[in-house]
């Protein structure tokens, strides 16, 4: 697929928030979550402890702490520093929170015309990703004194990507897929789970400093044989070996610059008993059948159908216990509504979903999943984690 | 240092939280941060939706999502399951707050008895530690119907480690070790930063089924030349090739199990030049002059002196910008008093803190830190981050 094909696209990002802005009646937007001031500035925080206020008429102004690195700030945000980090400032925070309510006096914006989402619930991580992002407790509460609207329809933002944000997205789906060359050339009887794991995360990791890439990592769940038949339930990397005949299922996260893909692939070791390679061959089948679907129009709950159906039809249909697909891209899980059975939602052009369709089985010791990562595009889909963007046209 | 060292120190961590329960005439305490739940009950959740009611009078009770990995939950909470990951279940927090409230009128406990935390800040991750812990927005808010009582002193739980948690401890410190060592062979002039450091992460990873590890995961940042001059602001790693004369300075964040250390390295490359080399060895001697003087009854800030001031003899104090340390082990960072200029609070046994000195001169393009985690014992100290347990008795 060519860039031009969904460069026509609107509403553009401005558009998006300032008519989400006007529906709701608000002058100001204060964002802190990772992917709130990604979405909304095209800047991704190191700390996690930078704030944006949007404003409906004017720039929007980033607050960022004094010891953040300046190199990939955007252009665009008038930024201004506030003391985090400062051995003699005992409260950063409330120079921050005196800072921000001075910026909305200024503009002569009131309590009543700010909006902001207080907590973080599966946000994502900023960079610095080794512990809780550095937002204390009674953060929320004290911002409540400047802000008071909190609207749920936020989250109708992270579904339409535009077409700089789908390129973004594209790229960590190219930097996952290096990821996964080396989990295929590493899934090796004898090797561990954790082995194969570790050498997927550390060849996305060394991606840093190629062309574009200023941040970049991976989260990879490995699991092998009978523990394959788990990852329904949960993902992760034990110490077990690979065994020749069996399947061996990653789960993998992909953070680059910001932007995120969300995969899975599943292989098989030697020659699988039919009872597991039967397994891999219907979520294929699933997997290929709710792609194939997907355009604008179609309601999720459809696409769900595709795949549930095909599964349905080999009695496995027990065995497929989650969602088909949820919304990804400024997040591992972006919020928006789900690719689950029932669900009347429809997609629209410039949305970004996984379809993951999966089917665990532990009596045959085996369970196998496949996620991609596909853009609805104007007349049909592309498939964003394929080596050659596969690219289907239903007209 | 040996083990029954420290055997003898009261309190135990059952001792510790009764005193505090009792202090606050509270009956039950409600915690599902993962550091709180380590330190409660010795469990370490996967998802990060796990909740834990820890009573003044019975076993504590366990609350986790139906599709929680159930072979590292440790014997003592009886353990219940809510519908969290079942796709039936709309609300499954609704489910679980009425099972909660459902065990607190069964003691017949009551509002005002109950205390929690309300947020996460800086809490440690999970062992799924790709998004932000999935405890929804408004879950405090909800759960506020349940427990009134936050208390600060809380915090002081973190301080006094038992025998156990530092046997903990010091495996995460061995892990780190194997990192280090890692760090130390790959840092050769040609490699980048993020090569150098995915390479620790790799090794720390794929200690998973090793003896007694069941979870083991690296946050690897490394900073060459002139990037070691950022530092004492902010660490990461980018495409910057290691060159000779560099300064390379690796911070390391491992968890193992749930415990945490927090280790810094700066080595050269070939020979750096006199102003660099200076720092490393100013670094150097502060950072034992602080670890020499550490035991209990010492006050945190005669430690921090004790670094500050074999900085300062070199007229280097205006470009060591941070505290000199702070407590670690169930966080990257845990709550409690800091190693800074004229903190008052006392060491006591049991301690583990981290002493970090750093000299950053952009000038010189170059910066170095040298970071250590030290228990403090009945009669002195053990280093626990460095081989060989380093041991030091000031009887």
């Amino acid at each position: 697929m060519s860039a031009s094909v969904v460069s026509g696209w609107p509403p553009s990002r401005q558009e998006q928030i300032k008519n989400f802005l006007q529906l709701h009646n608000l002058r100001a937007w204060i964002a802190w979550r990772p992917d709130e001031l990604l979405m909304l500035s095209g800047y991704f925080p190191f700390w996690g402890a930078s704030l944006l206020i949007y404003f409906a008429d004017s720039e929007p102004v980033l607050f960022i702490p004094q010891i953040e690195p300046r190199d990939h700030i955007p252009a665009g945000p008038r930024v201004r520093e506030y003391p985090w980090g400062d051995l003699k400032c005992d409260d950063p925070y409330s120079v921050l929170l005196s800072a921000v309510g001075g910026e909305l006096t200024k503009n002569g914006i009131e309590l009543e015309q700010v909006g902001m989402n207080p907590g973080a619930f599966r946000a994502s991580l900023p960079i610095q990703a080794a512990e809780q992002i550095p937002i204390p407790e009674d953060f929320a509460g004290r911002l409540s004194t400047l802000a008071t609207k909190r609207s749920a329809t936020f989250a109708n933002l992270y579904l339409r990507k535009t077409p700089a944000e789908i390129e973004a997205i594209r790229l960590a789906n190219r930097v996952a897929n290096v990821g996964l060359q080396t989990f295929s050339e590493n899934s090796q009887a004898g090797a561990t789970e954790a082995e194969v794991a570790s050498a997927v995360e550390s060849i996305i990791y060394r991606q840093i400093g190629r062309e574009g890439i200023f941040h970049s990592r991976g989260w990879a769940m490995v699991q092998s044989g009978p523990n394959s038949a788990d990852a329904g339930r949960f993902n992760r990397s034990t110490g077990r070996r690979l065994m020749n005949g069996d399947l061996v299922l990653i789960e993998l996260a992909t953070c680059v610059n910001g932007y995120w893909s969300d995969l899975t692939r599943t292989i098989a070791v030697g020659r699988p008993p039919g009872e597991a390679a039967e397994i891999l061959e219907v979520v294929r089948d699933a997997q290929n059948a709710a792609i194939g679907a997907i355009r604008p129009g179609v309601s999720a709950g459809q696409i769900d159908a595709m795949a549930r159906d095909r599964i349905a039809v080999q009695g496995l249909s027990s065995f497929f216990t989650h969602h088909t697909g949820h919304h990804v891209g400024f997040r591992y899980h972006d919020p928006g509504f789900l690719i689950l059975p029932g669900e009347s939602a429809v997609l629209e052009p410039g949305m970004v979903i996984t379809i993951e369709p999966g089917i665990y089985v532990h009596e045959r010791g085996a369970g196998a999943r496949i996620e991609d990562n596909v853009l609805v595009t104007e007349t049909g889909h592309a498939v964003l984690s394929r080596a050659g963007a596969e690219h289907c046209d239903h007209n």
